[in-house]
């Protein structure tokens, strides 16, 4: 059987905030700092640097090396000179094996997987065209159970071996019951993926802006600091908000909806119910209507509006300066209520970033009461890709917080595919 | 030297979260669950039942109670049957006299001051009528210095020694500096009211809506849960963030301006450079205004609207219904993006409450995204005096959590007013 994702694990610091009491706890959580340790440091962490950065002693942490070794958690390089002084130490890397995460994306228009290893490096991917507009979840989850089963083939070809998958969907989620109860989007009623996904590991799924907000958190694709609003612009506009590190759930499990903070109140009808949200003026729809292109749109819509806003299309810039002006009349809501450290903007629109900026940044300017004016708005690298890499990640962060749990006794092979 | 107010105490939680570690720290730590379990159980308080509640040995309470009496932070009701079993107990409560705190609001049209003892009990209170609109900072911190000099004394001649003083401002408040830095609904240059005062009692600042939040949240007005957003409705309308019961203070310290969130983005220029901020549609003068009243109003402008309204005066109810609606807009973009467990309604217009809330609560039930629908909006009963109120705990709050530090030896009385 494979191993579980405990489901209290939450993504965040892999190091826990509790002090451990016992003996075995405290064993544990050293073997984590460790593994951390590492993960920071590699190639250049050794058994003595990893001492001095954890504050433990040589010994101490040369015991708690030996089983990270024997987990084949670790691997060693072999004599080098990681610290650069002193006697040649054994230098340390997380191992390109063992256990491995699997992100997955349910996008209006896309199926994407991908798997990364411990270290975060993303050893599969695989993506899969598919209009899930108004589709029958069953049918897309068949498709999503083909993609993940090969993922999962070829990272155990690689040596590696999935400790779970985690899924971004574009709608509300229930992550206690696993429930998607909202995805407008998709037209999805209330469903469970994991109910339906063949492939035998644990899921966990989270809206898709959170995971793209904890790929930028984690990955540094555009160096958010730890206070910070992310925007996923997409088909809808998703949001997430972290605070001190950790993603704002809200009561309900439902924050970050930024897509349906009202812009224009009297304005266009939203199918949420609302009037005038963000999603009317600044999701790919009303961008590509606005531009007078067609939607729903075979082509790369994106890579379209781009291309006739260089070439100077005028009902195409004047779309992406709605859209930016839009945005940044949500965002400055958001900046005056939150006092965010940065803002940052991905998803597929964020290609379109050097024309939504200056609109979004002048709204910001002008409404924003902050004597020191407002927080800098950042555009992710990850683009498209954020939320299934950080749900990939997501998985990995559990693993890297209790790596024993994930040592290879625990994780089996895939079984044989139905 | 009256006592110092630990700059590093913030108002929150009377138990640190941290656990103490030396012999002394471990003993202060105690005396505060000690005094703060007898502050809950006030009435049926005795050294057996603190003991239960907060798990030590009934002879190490007694120890602790014992000191608390010597320094005059408790007091003995005599003999009694507090538990209602066993061998009478002596009822144990926090002593009226000793630690007490003094809050002050700068309004746009009056200064208030209170002071409170250390159960919380509002002892003195004293308000003066002050035009403050576009006002010498000086004179109105003048004339606020007179007020607490008298609140101060008062509070001396009922056995009180103030601890410190706590001032709520309209505005940005610089916490770190102490200085208010933008008070635009003052018309004030940046000023750190502490240099101006003459009175010798430590100084901290905030917020108004920041202490009335906190005022909801410590003294159940409006029962909120620990996680809500707060409106302040006065001439300004001011904001504040309390997530598991703690204010959302932001990277700068400026979170909360709901004030300024934009509801009719192309809408009326309002003072913070901004255009349709929710201020300039439900403030008390659009309020005002949009009844075809004069302002600013010498009368108590908030009964003469209610008054109006309730006569079915056509206009006043206009007024009183878009004010309402543009608080629910401003509302459901803070709910979508917060998900939180409640609204709170406070300041003075908390009064009209019954005109206010029917088109706020349209809005929010026509914009929240969340399948359960919007959050309840609770109005407070402490009204315009949330701030004022909230100050003045704040400061009883840090002196609960270390009473030591407050006890008979570090409070000595005011020196001769000059």
């Amino acid at each position: 059987m494979p191993a579980t994702v405990p489901s209290s694990a939450q993504p965040g610091p892999a190091q826990p905030h509790t002090q451990p009491n016992s003996q075995q706890q405290i064993r544990r959580h050293n073997l984590t700092r460790v593994l951390n340790a590492v993960a920071v440091h590699e190639g250049t962490a050794s058994r003595a640097s990893v001492a001095t950065h954890i504050g433990l002693t040589r010994a101490a942490v040369s015991t708690l090396v030996d089983e990270l070794l024997r987990a084949e958690l670790l691997v060693e390089l072999g004599p080098g000179r990681p610290g650069g002084v002193g006697r040649p130490g054994s230098a340390l890397a997380l191992t390109a094996r063992g256990p491995c995460g699997i992100g997955a994306e349910i996008g209006v228009d896309r199926l994407t997987v991908c798997a990364v290893d411990l270290s975060g490096r993303v050893r599969v991917r695989a993506e899969q065209c598919s209009d899930n507009r108004g589709s029958d979840p069953r049918a897309v989850l068949r498709r999503l159970s083909e993609l993940l089963w090969e993922a999962a083939e070829q990272a155990e070809e690689a040596g590696l071996r999935a400790a779970g998958v985690a899924i971004a969907v574009p709608g509300l989620v229930d992550r206690g019951s696993g429930t998607v109860v909202r995805a407008p989007n998709l037209g999805w009623p209330a469903v469970a993926p994991a109910t339906e996904l063949t492939v035998p590991l644990p899921v966990t799924l989270d809206n898709e802006a959170n995971y793209g907000a904890l790929a930028e958190l984690w990955l540094g694709h555009s160096q958010v600091p730890s206070d910070f609003v992310h925007v996923s612009a997409e088909i809808g506009i998703g949001g997430a908000v972290v605070l001190d590190g950790r993603l704002l759930r809200g009561v309900r499990g439902f924050a970050g909806e930024l897509g349906h903070v009202p812009v224009r109140p009297s304005g266009r009808e939203c199918p949420c119910g609302g009037r005038g949200c963000l999603e009317q003026y600044a999701g790919e729809g009303a961008l590509l209507r606005g531009a007078g292109l067609p939607y729903p749109s075979d082509d790369d819509p994106i890579a379209l509006l781009a291309e006739r806003a260089a070439e100077g299309h005028r009902t195409t810039r004047r779309a992406l300066r709605e859209a930016g002006t839009a945005l940044g009349i949500a965002l400055s809501g958001a900046v005056n209520l939150l006092d965010p450290g940065a803002v940052s903007l991905g998803g597929a629109l964020a290609r379109l970033g050097s024309w939504l900026l200056p609109p979004l940044e002048a709204e910001l300017a002008a409404r924003c009461t902050a004597p020191e004016g407002p927080p800098q708005v950042l555009l992710s690298s990850a683009g498209d890709d954020g939320p299934v890499l950080g749900a990939a990640h997501s998985v990995v962060r559990v693993v890297r917080a209790d790596p024993l749990a994930y040592a290879p006794a625990t994780l089996s092979s895939l079984p044989a595919r139905r």
